[in-house]
This record gives structure tokens, sequence and C-alpha cells, in this order.
């Protein structure tokens, strides 16, 4: 097993590489009967395509999903569902130096050596490309979970280079380009970006992803925990670099009476957990946070070699986004909605399909 | 499963409370050939165990293990091995409010409400002793990978609350009782700690892991990255609530120009990625942190519920340990082990057992 | 992972050799609440165990189990239930030839091969001896599925070498050491095993395995089917050379118009299909036939080789079954119990708890 | 997840109905570098597909394949190969009673009352058109295993109905549209399809699959040995019932003198364990059987029911294979190759890459 298997009971199984003929998935283990179109995949593809602003990659990427599985008069079948999206810009170029040498921060090296060969058009396997499956996968989870449970799986972004981003409401993430949680802050982050793509440069950001109502007892004790499967799953997006559940690193200079979250009858009193306690859910908002890279590929020189070992300077040209995290999001989201899915179904298995009503408190935004 | 299996290739199931008979695990897919005894075993166990210092819990658990199975004239035979710790301390006593209400902190809330039952006997399954069970695995790991590859895996603690600990050498972590990697600074740790005691609180505490000598070519590019595994198995650890690889959240506010290594003939001119690039093991230091919150056990009145929701005020009485992120260190370094076994093993499966020469520059700590 | 786990939800670690301080098992993913001691386990146990007539080895293994973890107050609590059987008769002995010689039949040859090494006391690993860990685990399936869904799990032996042994009640079963359905007939098969004893050779036999009460549904369409799963199960067991659902290898010369069984209001007509179509479940009795090989331990002198790969003539001694088939009715019942477990368990995580009511007709015992 | 995945590190998760838009699968753990073009797959894939004789369905289904990722310039690059077959005939015709009602011998039955829903067309999921996936997988499988090992797997007819097919050559079993590997009876087979065709009826076969040059040393001890693994797979295949190794359910009448192989310096003197030694490969010949039933799809008047119980006379009408097991020959082939390519890297990953020379005797084909 080549690593593009996810999950125990709701399962996805990604192929694919950039500029292959397509990509996609096989989800396995989705319960029969949830109303499905192309169309609940496709919006969900959408919130993540390219050329949506001028703050991100232009490339055209239509992204067009089709069901090839699984579902029939509109519903889910409980049999595996696969989706493909087609490439549409498979050109033969000229892929010049990229074909022997490997760009910084990228995969080529690590590739090459892992296989002794590797797909150098756009990246291959390791492109950026491939999250687009998980966001089509995610959009299942995501609407099973809200339909039986009432779970919403919502995410935003917290910080973008050095400005933090305060968060004011969910309404004003799907109006600007950048998935903020705040609409005041955005020209500052237009202009931020202006000058990053000014310098021919690229930059980091944090994004966070909470998901409310979720039940409480979704999780196991020891290694499946619900948060070490949420870190699992969000280390696996491509460029991010650290997770972080409820206070996080916040924690390490934290007293226990400060951080423990004291209960009453009301519910709990706050949510440094970030919604797990002994790796199962306790009801309140999971409130997971993410490091993401920036982008390694930069129209600057760069130090590097090649096969052979001997330096090259490299310049990596295209259309590529100057800050990953802009369309990290909905991916976050996904991903999100993945490992939930997953423990509802495993908790039904062992535990049986009970709805125990526990006190629930909102998910605390700082 | 109710998640206590770890691992594809070289797996740990793990069982056992905390008051129960015993603690243990069953490993299951070590190479045969390779030269153990319980002593091997013994001496991870003991950096773990309590009452080492005045800063740890003084409870008595001498955690000596036996090996059940998987070993024959002094050596692994490929079969499983089964590792038995019993628990020395079973006396019946008084468990008190603890039986009908849920301490805060605990997962004593989520796995009565899971469960709808729950061994109260000190946290149960749920207690951070089960962690001496991934010692006993890791300590497996560790030996293999050292003898087969050379890899050197060693952790340290790197904050204690708002104390930052600058590293100054590797040979200091096992001359104080702190993991630290800096003996100046252990009078300042001491004192720190002696007032967290005194306010009878607790606190939290930031390590660090470090694996070096690792092959290039270890992980997987999509879902069973080898940083995403990594970032699973860390966050599965009682207590951890955050995971960064390399730079981690520093990535946020850094340009890409600053933060994808160069390479150079010599190796990489920096080492922000963590040894880890697409997933996959770049021959640099692997290099994770982990936030470890404070003890939820507290000798002070916190406010909770008990099982008919009426609020309770409560005091954790005990030998707890003040600083649970001081024992950390062997636990870390054992799921590291745990994790590149496991890919060791993953990556000869499917590209053969061949150890490719290429440049490998050592970790940077900072 | 070297073979030794079993099954998704309802998962089993076996581990232990003949001759080393124990076996057992850790079973994972029981549901919390099921009522347990170590009374239950002993009772499947000692249906199996050695020593009861004289048609079996007359080794001494009490086979005394021990609870390690996961019952609390008498009840599973949803944790890893590990169970140990400690070995009584590991008493250095000579192993003379065994050590460097491969027995006729028995797995010496292919585990030198495949580690290098091998356990040569007893068998080690491959010993029949594992097989009462599954009769361990079998008996919390058995449990469970009783008193969850009411279904009845139950085996006998329907043919002795050359001898068929027609069907004439369940309550014969207990009454004989044979596990034989009919009394009639079991003064001709104690006479017969004299003859193979007194002949110094073993004899092979079928054991024939029923689960009635299953409800409809369980199973999974393409690869995981159930009878799919209970062949592995089946042939896993030491000593199967053969496995048949229902008609078995009589479909290979029946008709269509024979084979498949009709429908009616009052349930189906026949049961070739052996109560399961498609890989699911389909309410009637599930009926399974197992070849079992005559024991390859004889008395008598065998060709063999060396490690060194010269001719040797060796003849086995010791206390050996001379029809392990008689013994493995319990092992058969125990694994079509887990396979049944453990689908019971994957169904509700996808289709929920419901019971359908359906009509269902008995098992035909032919 | 809903059966659709098999394999532990060669993973196949195959998807799709009868008269959806196409069925495929994922093929993921290949090693790279592997040769491998559309032709390689298509070749076998027409040594399944319909129309090939008058004794088989005269469906129109080209079954082409399309590799859509996974393969860069003509190999393997190591990460998953998708494949999708389209569907041709997916014409919306009237299926009439099939809706409402539940044809005897199929899945209809356990489908509705498992998912509360089902694809009716042509059996959706359930239908046979589903092993071509497995010949399109395998066929990847049996090419590395020969390039790597020089594994050899060929099966063949050994059982028409009441008719067996002595063995002749391998070289007949191409020569004849029913896999036989014997020329002189193909006429007596012709005569008797004639015969039941022109009775409306269906009817069962056995298959025989060989593996030849297999190292020694590939399964494991307990429960993943490679026959219950190859009993699984067999068993999975629609419309098989049972499955034996070697001698199989001849076993039962045996002789432990009999029955035990004895080895000597030119190899082992006989086969009856078929090449497997408590769970692990010998080096011997693998030699597996099974019986597949006759086709449940007859056009005769058979009773059954609808949905809500009610008595029925259905008639399946249609073109359907008379014998399913004409066809099964490729796809047993596949499954065994599926197995083995497990396994091969399942050893290399615990014990290393090491090819043993080991005295390596033809299989016995009796």
């Amino acid at each position: 097993m080549s690593g593009s298997h996810f999950g125990l009971l709701f399962t996805v199984t990604s192929f694919g590489e950039s500029h292959g003929p397509g990509i996609g998935c096989v989800v396995d283990g989705c319960p029969p009967g949830l109303a499905l179109t192309e169309a609940d995949i496709q919006a969900e593809l959408d919130r993540r395509k390219p050329g949506t602003s001028r703050h991100v990659t232009q490339r055209k990427e239509p992204d067009t999903v089709e069901i090839l599985s699984g579902v029939f008069e509109g519903k889910t079948t409980g049999t595996p569902i696969a989706m493909l999206i087609r490439n549409t810009d498979q050109r033969s170029q000229d892929y010049g130096k990229i074909v022997e040498t490997f760009r910084p921060g990228h995969a080529d090296y690590t590739y090459w050596h892992k296989y002794g060969t590797r797909d150098y058009r756009g990246g291959g396997r390791s492109s950026a490309r491939e999250t687009a499956v998980r966001v089509a996968a995610g959009a299942i989870a995501k609407k099973w979970l809200h339909e039986r449970y009432g779970v919403v799986i919502r995410g935003y972004m917290s910080q973008l280079g050095a400005i933090k981003i305060p968060f004011q409401s969910w309404d004003a993430v799907a109006q600007n380009p950048f998935f903020a949680p705040n609409l005041d802050i955005v020209p500052e982050l237009e202009s931020y970006m202006d000058t990053i793509r000014a310098e021919r440069d690229s930059i980091g950001a944090r994004i966070d992803v909470v998901a409310e109502q979720v039940p409480v007892g979704w999780g196991e004790p020891v290694f499946d925990r619900l948060d070490a499967d949420i870190a699992y799953a969000m280390m696996s997006i491509n460029a991010v670099k650290g997770v972080e559940i409820g206070a996080g690193f916040a924690s390490v200079a934290q007293r226990g009476s400060e951080h423990s979250d004291e209960l009453t009858p009301q519910g709990f009193a706050s949510n440094h957990a970030g919604g797990v306690l002994g790796g199962i859910s306790s009801g309140q908002a999971i409130h997971v946070s993410l490091a993401v890279k920036p982008t390694s590929s930069i129209p600057q020189e760069r130090r590097s070699i090649d096969k052979a070992g001997n330096p090259v300077v490299m310049q990596t040209t295209g259309r590529h986004d100057p800050c990953v995290g802009i369309r990290a999001t909905p991916i976050a989201e996904a991903m999100l909605a993945l490992v939930l899915m997953d423990h509802a179904l495993r908790h039904r298995a062992q535990c049986g399909d009970v709805r125990v009503e526990t006190p629930v408190i909102p998910g605390h935004i700082d």
C-alpha cells in the first residue's frame, strides 16, 4: 500500500497525477440512502479551484467531477463511490531543467531517491492538485454528518504571514478570496499579497477548522484517538507543518488550573481541550489549527543540485499560488469531515447507534 | 477495533488498565534475528518510570517487563513479541467521589458517555500508565533501527512552562531529571517546579525529538506521509495538544525564500522541512516538537458535575505528576521509533532493501 | 504484521509458542456491557483440551485462562480484553534430531527458510496449541452474538477417515469424545481409531459448523464476503485443507434448476447456498464444511533431510493426536463466531443497528 | 469499508456496477519500474471476455481498459495505478419484474435487506461483470511476479458438471473455449453444453489453478497464512462454493503416512500439501481447486417472492452464461496472483529481499 488509502470504515483511496489523464478516488463504506449528486461534490470543488482571484494561481482547472459508481436513482447504494476528475491541461511541454534537477522545498529529491524514478510533470503525484480529491470525498462525509447528526464543519484563515486575523463572523468567510472571517482586514491582506507577489516570493498561513454539534463519544482511547487521527489528516495535507487541537502550543505555558476545562450543569465552562478529552469527543466544538508553509515554487534563483550531484541554480516559473494557504480552508474542512465520518461509523459499530443527549456548549473562537 | 492497534507492518497492540492485573502489548512484524532481552526493554522503561526525582509522581511502579513470546535463544524469531507489565499496586481503595463524578480535564466524562460504563480506578484505560507499553514497544524499534540502519533517536525538553531551554548538548539530557539539554538551566527549572507544586498547580512543557541517520526514501506520498504518521503518533500520547515538524508554526510567518531548503553538493543548506519532503524522509534529521498540556489532576477545588448532571466541587488528591511533560521524552522517542520502524519495513516491501547513499547533513537544533 | 491479527472491528491479536512462557491474545473492539468472566472462556477451552479420551493426545495442559484487562465489575468495558494461558510444561528436554532436521508435513522446513531461525520446541509458533487462543477469543464472540441476536453456533464431526457420520441430533454431539452427532456410530469410530493407533498412523476428518439465527444482511458484496471471510478463517486453522459453503463441491455436478434455492412466503425452499447469497447472509443457517488432514506426527520412520540437505530417516515420538480433527470442532465454531462477530459490527457501522424481521427457515443438515 | 478493498501491501480497491458508467479499480503498492502498458492488461481481459464461443454469454462487452495513473513513460512509478473500463451497454430498458422481486440464487434478496435499496440493473454491484476488474489487477501482479521471481500462474477446467477432465498438457488450455487441459475431451464438453442449453438449464464446474516457481517462505504463520488468504480470495469470486489446497477434501480419508510429504535431497517426494506448509510456501507448486456453482439465471420458471412477501413465478431471460465456470479460469489465476504478490511484498518487508536457493520440485497435476 503506497499510502493512498485513508480511513478504516469510511475509506478514501486516492489516485492520479497532476499531468496524467486524471485524478480521482474511491469512497467506500458510505451508508446507503444518502441523496447525492455531482452538484453536491462540485460545490465544494469550486470553493477550492484556482483562478478565483488574483491572489491565487491563474491556472485553468475546471475540476469537473464525474461519479462513476455507487449512486443509483440519486441515492448512495452502500457500494463504492468512484469519482473522476479529468485533467484538462496535459499538453506536452518542455520541462527543461526540472527533469534532471530537484526543486528546493519540493518532493522531487525524495521521490527520486525513493522510487528511482519520478513523474516530473508538475510534481506528478506530489502536486497539490491531489487535494481536489480530498475535497470531493470530504463533500460526501460533510453531507452525511450534517444530515444524520447535524454536524457543521467550517474553517477560516486565522493568520496570513505576520498578519493575525481576528474572528468576526462566519458570514464573512465566503465573502472574500482569503476565507478570512473578517471583512475589515481584507484590504490589508490584499495589499500584503500584492507585495509578496511583487517581491517574487511566497508566504505561509494559519488555518482554523471547527466542527460543531459533534455528538459526545466519537474517538478511541489509545491510538486512534480523535485528535490523533485529526493530526494525521491535517499533516497529510501538502505544505502543512504543524497541527494544534484546542489550546495547542499555548498549553506549554499554561497552568492546570487554567487549562483543564471545568464542567457545570450548563456545559463546559471553557474549551482549551478543543472538544476532545482522552481521545474522545466531548460534545464541545472541535477546534483545530494548522500551519501552512509558504509555497516552495517561487520565481527567484535558488541553489539546488542535479541527479549527478552537481550544483545548479534554478528558478521556478509558471503560475503558482503565492500562498497555498489561501486555498487550504476547504481542504482542511474536508479532512476534518473524513475523520469525523470514520469515527461516527466506528462508534456505532462498537457502541450502537444511540444518540445520547448531553450538554453541548458552543466552541470558543478566540 | 477499539483503537489499541498501531502500525501497518510493525504493529503494536496495546492492552491494560491502570489498576487491573497488568498492562502490556503484542509487537507483531519484528524482523527475525534481532538480539533482544528483557534488559533491553527495561532500560527504556526505567527512563520513564515514576519516583526518580521530587518533580514527578512519587508512586512506586517498578514496571518490570516480562517477554512472553517471540524471542528464542536471545533472538527474535519473526513471530509476535508479547510483553507484560504486572500492576503491583492494585489494592482496593475508596474511590469516593470519582465513581460518580467527572474530573475536569480527564476522560471520565467522555468514556462514560461513549461506553455507558467506565473503569474509574486511576483513570482505567485512559491512565498515562498506558504509555509504559509504548516505551516497551519502542525499545524494540529503536534497537532494530540502530542496528540495521544506524538511526539514532533522541529527545529533550525544550520548554517548561514559560521557560525556554536553549539546546547545549545531548550529553546533558541524561544528567538531570527534566531531560533538559542544558545543565545551567536546571536550578531554575527546579525552583520553578517547586513553586508550581507549592501553589498546588501544574504546568505544561514542550518536548523535541530528533531522528538522525534516517535513510532517504521512507514515507509515502499522500496519506501515510512520514510527517502525518508522526503527527498521529505524537498526538496519540496523553496530554499532547500540538505537533510540529521542522519549522512548524513558525512557517506561517516565513517567506518561501527563507523556508524552502536549498540543496548543495554538500547536502541541504538548512532544515526548515524537518527532514521530510512530500511526506518522505530526505536524509536530514527528522525534527519534531510537541506541546504537552499541564496535568489535569491538581489538588485545588474545581467545578464539575456528577452523572446526574448536578454541580459538584471536587479536588484531586493522590500522587500526581505536577508536569507530565517531564516524563514525556522517552515516550515521544518511542513513538518516533515506532513510526520509523513501520516505514522502514513499508519501504523495503515496495522498493526493495537497497540502501542508497545520499548526502546527509546533520539536523539543526535551534 | 506477521499474520497474527484477525478481523477488522472485532480483532484478535494472537501470540505465543508451544513451549514458551505462555500463549494468549488481545481481543479489541468488543462492545461494552457484556457480562464476562473467566469461567465463560474456560468452558469453551475445556471442550478443546487434550486428555479427555484415549483417542486424543494424553498431554496434560490445563489451559487455564487469565483475563488481564478489559473487564471491570464483571462486564466488558469496550477496551481491549487481553487473555493469557500460561504453558505449564516448559521443561527443558532433549530435542535431538528435531533441531537439525525437518519433520515431514510440518512447518519446520518453511519456517526455517522464511526466518533463517526457528523455535523448534514442539513446533513453536506453528504448534496446534495456538488454537486454544482462538477458542478463548471465539467464546467472547459466541456469547455476544447469542445475547444480542440469538445466534447459535454449533459444530460436529461429519466424517472420520472413510466413515461418514449421519446427522442424528445436536444432543449427541456433547455425549461422545468425537463431537459426532450420532451415538450409534460411536463404537465404530472408537474401534476405527484403535486400529489407526495400533498401526502407528493417523487419519483425517471432516467437520461441519452451522450458525443459526444469523440476521439477514451481514457480509460485504465483493471482497470481504461473509463466505470469503469464513473460508479464510477456516483455512487458517492448522491442518485444514479444504472449505465448503452450502453445497460446496457438490455444486460442480449440480444444475442451476437444482442448486439455486427458490423463495416462498414461508422462506427459502432449500439451502444449497449455505446461508450466503452474494457474500451476504440470507437469514438461513450458515453451513460450512472443512477437511482436516491427518496428523503429520506419526511414530513411523519417514524420509526427510537435515539443514545441510542430507537425507535422514526420522520418527516422531511423543504424545500426538492420532486425528487432529477430533478436537477441531470447538476451534471451527470459534472461528465462525469471530467472523460473524466482525461482520455484525461492520454491518451496524454502515447500515445502522436495525434488526429487520425477515423470513428465516432452519438450516438443512443433510 | 464496504468490502471492496483487497490486500495489505499490494492493494486493489474495486468499484462499479454492471450498468453504471463503468467499473474499475485502484491498484496501490506496485513496486516502481515495472514496464506496463494497457496492452498487458487487455491481453488478460480478452481471455475472460464474453462472446468468444457459443457456450458463453453472447453479450458484447469489449472491456477496454484505460490506465488513469501510476504509469509514466511506460513504467510504474510506485504510485496508485487506477484503471477504468467503461460500460458500453447502459441503455435504459424495461427491468420489469426484477425491480420488485428477488431472483432465486442471486444477491437481490440479501442486498435489499442489507441496504434497504439496490441497483437492480443487471445485478448492480453483485454482477459477475465485477470480476473483470480482478483480472485487470491480477495482470499487473502476474507480470511482476514473473519478471521478479519467475513465478508462473496457470489454471484450467478440471471438471464440467459430471465430466472429469484428465490433465494432458498446458498447451491444450488455450486451444479450446473451456480452458480444458485436454483436447480429446472437447467434443464431449461441447455436446454436453449444447444439451444443457437446450434444456434451458445451467451447470457447475471445477477449476484448478497452479503457481510454479514460488520461492519458499511466502506466507504467515497463524492467521494470514498463504492458504488462508488463497481460500479467501477464491471464495470471494462470484459463484464459488468450495476451495481446496493440495489434497483438499481427499485428506479426510487419507492416513498420515500417505498424506504428509516426505523430503529427499532432490526435493519433496509428493505434494499433498499443495505447496503450503504451516501457512508458508514450500517452494513446491501451489495447487488450488475451486467449485463453481451453476448459473442461477436460467430461462425456466422458478418460484420466488416480491418485496411484499407475495409469491411470484419468474423466469430469467437475457444472455447469460450457461456455465459461469467456463470463464472462471482467468479470474482464479488473477486472484492467486494478487495473493502471491501481496505476500511477496510482505515477505520482503519482514525478512528482507533475499532469494534463498532451495530445492524446488514440479507441482503434481493428477
